[in-house]
């Protein structure tokens, strides 16, 4: 039976938020054991289990503060896979403080250097996507560690979207080899004798989305910048958007006829729909929720982890790394 | 008089669209003196002087191949700024070959240790710009120099937009002080001491549109990486829109009735109207045009070019930095 703990106290909009979440998961999928912890008297039991938890980690709190404050919900929701009561966990607490209680607990998986966050972006072809990672799990990275980035992506790639041979690129200042952070080209001169991957080179931020790329491996600064800069572009022309389309009687008659596809727009951008960022390279299941998640956002979060249990992805990256 | 000179040949269109570029300026600029450096063959005297260069330096040329170009339109442009017969130069060749072609001839302005291109953003705010430096003159930054840029950038803000105390950040992966790369943390150390500015911390790249920071600092890989995926993204969203408008009948009349908005939008968000980027730092006026600007984006450039030599932007940085 597949058991996920959930962090319900983390996030900004608190345990309101996470228990909607919950609920929708639990409603689609009522045969998997969620794990609720967080303060007893703010959840409910008929959804799952409850795990009392009385300290909430702030969302600016650092790594230490993080280990240290073992009677929080998100501390005690990681000891639950590490005691194994659950394969997975679920939080929209604060990135350094998550992840570090994630990776100090869980521990890497033998072989790995550091863990990273992969994201998934959406592309200009439909329905395809683009996983980034590092996406900020770190702040710099060797260029060993963004090589071994490429491989985790590269198993990401194969098993949740099933693409045979993902096209595996390195995030990059130009196209040429010559080009890249000083770590990249050592990740380059890495990945080119690399036989196991189908590494394509450099890309450039433009040709991020463009749908060419499957997997893009960079430093967590570097991954970081790019989604929070395609968040905060895609904002933007939102706002002026909507501006376009109030301009007057006949534009708003105008967005009526063509809402439809607007909204699909909208949602393929949406930041709630892609959930959740996993944190690859440790034993169990980690994944990230976005900090002010909302229901809807923090269920796709849980989705995002049911996905990967199912499809035994911890283990996928431990066979594909030890051969 | 002012006078630009143009390389004529470095650009992915060739010397049609920089012709067609200058004849836009010219006729704009009637008093202002351009000079066309390029096979003369191709170049018409009737909207400036014509310099002779047989030479083309490729776009993926790199620095020391652009130095030994002796007779190439690049390189050709760039002497007659030296020689003082022209206060700045345009060229939409490779980055690597023009700015190392421009500040190892014209050098670095006594003080600055590090020559960085600035670019200016759109934001939320309607009219408004942000600019970032370094956008890609250098693969890597010390602390010291992206805290030098932070100030070249303020006066940049000061004399071309008129602000009388720009709000200068960092870019950064968070807004907290502890936030930031290796060489964020140097300079975000180096800007808090120094009472010229106003530093007002860090800034993530999703606040980097929202017209609350007037400049944003950061190293040249970096700030390359935010241009680019905010055009990588502008595009991905544009052709979205523009399947959503087709969609059928009814979507293509809402097109009509709101066609206005959404080509101001289009307009903002156009790289081609921003038209160049600034070298700062080298005794010159130095403006990069797109690798594939054409006629309407190198006549930007230009305009840009011209504005930066009537405000007497090099001499107010000479100034700024010794004061």
């Amino acid at each position: 039976m597949i058991s996920i703990a959930l962090d319900m106290m983390g996030g900004d909009l608190g345990s309101a938020a996470t228990l909607e979440g919950a609920k929708i998961f639990h409603a689609a999928h009522p045969e998997v054991k969620l794990i609720l912890v967080g303060k007893k008297e703010e959840l409910s039991s008929e959804i799952g289990e409850i795990v009392d938890a009385r300290d909430v980690v702030a969302m600016d709190a650092g790594p230490l503060e993080a280990l240290k404050a073992r009677e929080s919900s998100m501390y005690k929701a990681v000891e639950l896979v590490k005691a194994n009561e659950a394969q997975g966990v679920v939080s929209c607490g604060g990135t350094g403080a998550y992840l570090s209680c994630a990776t100090v607990r869980l521990r890497l998986i033998p072989g790995v250097k550091r863990s990273a966050l992969i994201t998934a972006f959406p592309t200009k072809i439909k329905g395809k996507k683009v996983v980034v990672l590092d996406a900020g799990a770190s702040n710099e990275n060797s260029g060993e560690e963004i090589a071994q980035f490429a491989l985790m992506g590269s198993l990401y790639s194969k098993f949740v979207y099933g693409l045979e041979s993902p096209k595996v690129y390195l995030l990059s200042n130009g196209g040429e080899e010559h080009k890249g952070s000083p770590e990249g080209k050592e990740a380059f001169a890495l990945l080119k004798e690399d036989a196991k991957l189908n590494f394509c080179g450099n890309i450039e931020a433009r040709e991020a989305l463009s749908g060419e790329a499957d997997v893009i491996a960079t430093d967590g600064f570097s991954g970081n910048l790019l989604l929070k800069s395609t968040e905060g572009t895609a904002k933007l022309m939102s706002g002026m958007l909507k501006d376009a389309f109030k301009r007057n009687i006949f534009s708003m008659l105008g967005y009526l006829l063509c809402k439809k596809g607007i909204s699909e727009m909208k949602e393929t951008m949406s930041s709630k729909k892609v959930g959740g960022a996993m944190l690859v390279g440790v034993n169990g299941t980690v994944v990230k929720a976005h900090g002010n998640s909302d229901g809807e956002a923090f269920a796709n979060a849980i989705e995002v982890a049911y996905k990967l249990i199912s499809s035994n992805m911890v283990d996928k990256i431990k066979e594909g790394l030890s051969s």
